[in-house]
């Protein structure tokens, strides 16, 4: 947590923020900070400043009526279409994007992506909106990303491609033969990362058929997590 | 895995290949084969090809003697200095960095590395060695890097950071503030990743003097781990 993002839910009528949870422990704990210690803190969907430590206990920390002036970072503007990973890795993914500052995520099914992923706990609100919040803090951010979830591919296809190939430019990372993607991807533009094993050559098609243009990372297989951090590191300018 | 990558010590008379642990439960659970199935193999410093299932066990995997014929991709000619991470997160980035094809590591102490860290049982050879077999297998590839490990910053600076400058440049990814990295770094280089909370001035100030340019990765703060892939991505080319 580089920067403790609070909202509304947090604020006090004095105008000051109280922290529970994970972020209360991570300031008590890591930060081992005391009253009268300045932290860095921002509103979500708002402003960055700062805030003094009024009050620790181990549930809970209060702070003064924080000071707020500076604006979060510019939005990095990638739209990300991901194959749905792992759940035991799409929290951590979820964080990663963000800190990268993605504000758009759709989560797809291809052929590949198991169905009983979508079962996960992983998936549900409060826990997207967590680990969303984690890579706010972590990248020092407070505009939340949008995830959307396309559960078929057939409704990702009619309904969705043809509103990110209409605002521009459709990259996606496959493979190891023929182009290697370019060095610089200007922005905005959006991304879709195949799952583990990789698209089918119908699902290829359809968004070839649809302008996508498709380039490779190297001769290896990367990981998901790799292979995002690697095609959003092209996209950062 | 992507491919099953075998040592000496599973080598049986026949020319065959006996797996145990880790992979043999992955090629009888995960991959589910049976005898006569055909799998990718690759012999660890060798070439790479297929080899038939001739047994499988709950422990024991036995292939028939594999044919191997291709050479492993092109090492990628980047030797990557990381101040240790913590060591939860360091087995992973060691998977990582072989995946991505890098052949020479030196793990470093900086400041802001916490002294705990080198007493982390991830650091004995065993386990070091046993996740860049995990990243070979996950990179499709068979040569192992070489992980080094200096725990002091002077004899990071006097011994090793000469040798770098010396055989080309050295990149240091760093701050938001000034030039971002560009975004084609050509190899062979060497790139720096400092640890969470950044190099200290002191330590800019010899990476510096030794010659290392720095660049930052865009306005946010990365986890190490997605530092790390979006400085290796720069050197795919």
């Amino acid at each position: 947590m580089n920067l403790i993002v609070f909202g509304e839910d947090n604020l006090l009528p004095s105008g000051g923020v109280r922290l529970r949870g994970e972020q209360a422990e991570h300031v008590a704990r890591i930060l081992k900070a005391r009253p009268g210690d300045r932290l860095e803190v921002g509103r979500l969907g708002g402003r960055i400043g700062s805030a003094v430590v009024a009050r620790v206990s181990r549930d809970m920390v209060e702070l003064e009526a924080p000071e707020l002036s500076a604006a979060p970072p510019e939005p990095l503007g990638v739209h990300l279409v991901l194959a749905l990973p792992r759940p035991k890795f799409l929290g951590r993914l979820l964080q990663d994007v963000t800190a990268f500052g993605v504000k758009e995520v759709t989560l797809i099914h291809t052929a590949r992506v198991e169905k009983s992923y979508w079962a996960s706990r992983v998936l549900a609100e409060a826990s997207v909106d967590r680990h969303l919040l984690l890579g706010l803090q972590q990248g020092r951010d407070t505009a939340l990303p949008q995830v959307r979830q396309e559960r078929g591919w057939p409704g990702f296809r009619v309904e969705v491609l043809p509103e990110l190939t209409a605002r521009g430019p459709l990259w996606v990372a496959e493979g190891s033969a023929g182009d290697s993607l370019p060095s610089a991807l200007e922005t905005p533009t959006s991304v879709l990362i195949g799952p583990e094993g990789g698209l089918i050559d119908s699902e290829l098609q359809d968004l070839r058929r649809a302008g996508a243009r498709t380039g490779h990372l190297g001769p290896r297989a990367l990981r998901v997590e790799s292979a995002t951090a690697a095609v959003l590191s092209r996209c950062l300018g």
